[in-house]
């Protein structure tokens, strides 16, 4: 066949009406074709062997000479070849009772043409067969014997455009409802509805010449067609390679990876959004970040590690930006002479996996950007990245951000609004989606940050810190910096910010400080989902994320 | 200095009350060390600028020639000039007034000897610096600058031995105390108590001439001595690359990386050792195995998926082979013809795994096997794996294992003390310390394992599942096999097995794979942890982990 299902094609929008009414054909012709089959016999049907269900498929069902291979991996070497292919029956299309048209799927977009057409000679095809074949439902997944061949125009519906295979065998491996409780075109379609809200929201159809599109809550529902559609395939594959490149960077550089326990025993980093539960009888947490574990290994004689693992954030935010549970790519390396060092590797590692993808995932790319369009994630040239301290960032919002920011402070944290404008300043003025924003005030981090004691203090003399954020699209990806690595200086400082260093956790943590000598370090924490969604531009972290958790929804 | 440390150096096992008395020696020293130094003016002391408690030292205060140098990377080239290295300073011995060695670490056990000497010629090093700098507590972290020369004659207690450092200039960076919690030799001493037991346990002395040993309980209180310890850094270094390799076979062989995940909305896979938590309101569960999700992500149409994260166990069992958190590498494929697909991957990955540390991680494996000494871990020759089915290995067991299993069952799983007694007689049998029972009886196996309706049933009439275990040095390292992929078999099962399809988690599972057509597949899910342990050969899984989490620790 010859349109495409995908939503950016015209010709391929089927409106919702005709798609029922064939739906429910389908079926019909399903019924019919059972009730043959049971009284089909070789007698009745030369072509009986060459298709039918078989739960399983092995060889030898198929012609000796013919040669497994995959769609992606089908060529020009492959013409006149016969071949088996397993895949998805992504859709098909009566031409008539001699003839009907497949489109087959697999590994994530690859789609080839597929027709079967009768035949009375060898191989045998009959007019029963291809009513059969005609009557699988899309989305079941079979396996054929074909030959390959070339069409008489390039076929624009699949991304294999120059090969077709002429189907003589068709087993059905795996029978999809007759039913889809989302379809294939309907889940590459925009999600139109990010509310985790229980209460029904209906799926809209923008208007009728184009395919429906669901709610998020429809599409983790059916969370296989969500995972099927071209557009989660693409992004699935470019959060693969982002873990890939930060891996490869770091390791490069002399990195080693470790793994911090989710289970702790105190909640040890300001005890508001942390999950507890019961644990033996006493209370376990669950890790909000492996913070205190990095530097654990650090002290440890560990020098330079890295972790990809869960953290958790019992906070009850339903936002596009938020879960309660995502995966965080951490570091933490000894410092030589200055935390510059630590802001170089990350920065280094984030433009090396946003140049990487750009030039390893084109495709993917574009099949997101297909279906979530957005602007180009400008990247700053070599040599000419932005690094603006806090104080000169604020300076920049209050003369060239929105007048409601004309009167922000240098001593006191950002809030998501001015980040946002200062993105837009930042990328109207310097070209860049990506920029770091550094020496934040004493105010605005955590106790472990180390106060950078040679420059001046901001605001009412409140002092800075050798500690940034990077951000990408407005959004904040990164936090990191210098810690305290002096028992006496780390004590001092939680005192300072109103804790108790013999509470539960921060005893423990700064006993590591007490009990050995530990080297000046440094580092920082990405959040992965992040990291892929904003790069991308996508309207919510939540698609970036396999199973997304929200303080309302924990399945699938 | 030429003692070692090492617990296999006779001449460097140094009693523990010679220790103690140096102990006091060293912290009277540095008490009058610290009242001279308030008094040192640069009058008193020409090389006052060279050496001093600097918290951080940038390349100001060295020479201009001296290059930074990791002690791992000094080789012969280096010989004749002028280096700064930053290093743990190990231990000191004071030679006389005006000389004193030291030993020098870094990057795990690369160790080199330091010697301070007395000079009034450029560079001038004074009696006065020579004494501070033998006063500096063991395990602190120090920059050095130095002259490479050749010692005289190889320094056996040194990784280089054929290096040796001439300090004109001494910093100390971050100080360790007067009196550690745990010394590094004891640290480097094999583990004699594995309970959790909060009694004291006292840490116990085999005899007088050997380095005192610990119990866990205090190597988890001195969690950086405990991984600053030879051992622990081989360990580590070891489950890296184990991890490392594991990666590599499968993104070979086009296996996707995917994240289940850790929070899920029921105890999907029994009940019993699940950790529970409140949710906003609702109830959270901690995910035992990513199970489900691997099957979510074949019925996705992923093909090919593995996972390396955390999984949770709530089972209160406190012996050397549990903990509550583990890391699991797990995989899932599509399978093709037959489910001896996963198994050969699973296969090829373990002898991956095996043979390439083997080849990578001799260094590491010789610092292990010199504390934990083990036989070699015996690997079979390529084209001699060895598979038994689930009835071989309990014939087996019956005719050449002890007299108390004469009797065991084909149709019954098998219990520890079995598999023990299995493994001695694989072992002497067929030369190998990895192999694979399969064809596990259904009783043995969950409802998700697909039966072999081919085979003849074993026992009282009990089918047999292409399901199977695959064992080393006697012990489970991974569960796996081909699961039901259509939902009116797997339903069954359900059923069969006593699980209500109904139930919360069984309910979502079961209704992916009505939603769509799920290819046949299987996969296997190994313990990373034990892999490590087992392989080594170590008394206990605990030592394989990076911070281990037990029914009693949560801490550090």
């Amino acid at each position: 066949m010859e349109e495409s299902t995908a939503p950016t094609s015209k010709k391929g929008a089927k409106k919702a009406e005709a798609k029922a009414k064939k739906e429910a054909l389908k079926a019909q012709r399903a019924a019919e074709l059972a009730a043959a089959a049971a009284n089909v016999t070789l007698e009745d049907d030369p072509a009986a062997e060459s298709y039918g269900d078989r739960r399983s498929a092995t060889s030898l069902l198929f012609s000796h000479a013919a040669e497994e291979v995959e769609i992606r991996s089908l060529n020009e070497s492959h013409i006149g070849k016969t071949v088996i292919v397993r895949a998805w029956l992504q859709n098909s299309r009566v031409q008539s009772a001699k003839m009907g048209f497949l489109e087959l799927r697999k590994s994530g977009n690859w789609s080839i043409q597929g027709i079967v057409m009768a035949s009375e000679e060898e191989p045998i095809v009959s007019r029963r067969m291809v009513k059969w074949v005609m009557g699988i439902n899309p989305e079941s997944f079979v396996a054929v014997e074909a030959k390959v061949k070339q069409p008489l125009e390039p076929i624009k519906s699949c991304r294999v455009e120059g090969l077709e295979l002429h189907i003589t065998k068709c087993y059905l491996l795996a029978s999809a409802p007759s039913m889809l409780g989302m379809t294939l075109a309907v889940a590459n379609q925009p999600i139109v509805n990010f509310s985790d809200d229980k209460a029904p929201v209906g799926d809209v159809q923008a208007d009728k010449t184009t395919v429906p599109a669901a709610s998020m809550l429809t599409h983790l529902d059916n969370i296989a067609m969500h995972k099927r559609s071209p557009v989660q395939q693409a992004i699935a594959d470019i959060r693969i390679e982002v873990k890939r490149l930060f891996r490869s960077y770091l390791e490069d550089r002399g990195f080693k990876e470790f793994e911090p326990p989710c289970l702790i025993g105190a909640a040890s980093e300001g005890g508001g959004n942390v999950f507890r539960l019961p644990y033996f009888g006493e209370e376990a947490f669950l890790a909000q970040s492996p913070q205190f574990y990095k530097q654990f290994e650090i002290a440890g004689g560990r020098e330079r590690v890295f972790s990809i693992g869960p953290v958790f954030r019992a906070e009850n935010s339903n936002t596009a930006r938020h879960m309660t549970e995502f995966t965080g790519l951490d570091i933490e390396m000894e410092i030589k002479e200055s935390y510059t060092e630590v802001r170089d590797i990350l920065e280094g590692v984030l433009l090396y996996i946003f140049r990487g993808i750009q030039e390893r995932c084109a495709d993917a790319i574009a099949a997101v950007q297909s279906v979530y369009p957005s602007e180009p994630f400008l990247l700053p040239e070599p040599g000419k990245e932005v690094r603006l301290t806090f104080a000169e960032a604020q300076k920049l919002l209050r003369e060239e951000g929105p007048p409601e920011f004309a009167n922000v402070r240098d001593d006191e944290d950002m809030s998501t609004p001015q980040e946002k404008a200062l993105g837009e300043v930042v990328r109207s003025k310097f070209k860049t989606d990506f920029y770091v924003i550094d020496k934040f005030p004493e105010t605005a981090r955590p106790f472990y940050a180390k106060i950078d004691d040679t420059a001046t203090p901001v605001g009412d003399g409140v002092r800075v810190t050798n500690a940034f954020d990077f951000f990408a699209r407005n959004q904040e990806i990164l936090s990191g910096g210098q810690r305290i690595n002096d028992a006496v200086e780390l004590e001092a400082r939680i005192r300072a910010k109103g804790v108790d260093p013999d509470s539960a956790g921060i005893k423990e943590y700064l006993a590591v400080f007490r009990s050995v000598g530990v080297p000046s370090h440094g580092g920082g924490g990405i959040g992965l989902d992040r990291v892929v969604a904003w790069y991308l531009g996508l309207p919510s972290v939540h698609l970036a994320a396999y199973y997304p958790r929200t303080p309302k929804r924990l399945s699938p």
